[in-house]
């Protein structure tokens, strides 16, 4: 998955030990499975070259990062034609964890 | 390695089968690899849930996605006390591949 960390939410992540993203849409940190339980336990930090990339390795609770209830946010290979094919299995069902 | 895509890039890697970016600083279409040779031969292309970042999985020619010479950008790890520490090999020698 990819979200935006900001000072707050990068302090957050490492105190606690578990991701913290910014939520653009709500303006306030994400605590990342907050709603659902599915918290990601930090394993690895890595910054990039220019220093203003973070790239997270974290045990993935229930499995599922995306919130479509799939492993990854991207489950949607692009095949030679353009064409989608999802990948992977839906692991819970959105609903079910947020409600309608 | 993460950089922006846009429209234009994006046609031009499902064109030619290679990675292309946009480049903000200079408001053009980057060929990866144009200048050291260090193409990336697109392998597999994701796109994710919301449809908004797109994940390329790519034959790295040379091994070193990073301009610093490092097989990836992220080659600095951060310690439980923030130290940060170089993981993996340098490839090449910047000052060669782009002159000083």
């Amino acid at each position: 998955m990819l979200a935006y960390i900001n000072r707050a939410s990068w302090e957050k992540s490492l105190e606690t030990g578990e991701a913290h993203y910014w939520s653009r849409s709500r303006q306030e940190i994400w605590h990342k499975g907050g709603t659902s339980g599915n918290v990601q336990k930090i394993k690895e930090i890595y910054v990039d070259c220019d220093n203003d990339t973070v790239l997270l390795k974290v045990e993935q609770v229930g499995g599922a990062a995306c919130h479509t209830g799939y492993e990854t946010c991207f489950h949607k290979q692009v095949g030679p034609d353009r064409g989608i094919t999802l990948v992977g299995e839906r692991l819970f069902d959105p609903e079910r964890v947020y409600g309608k």
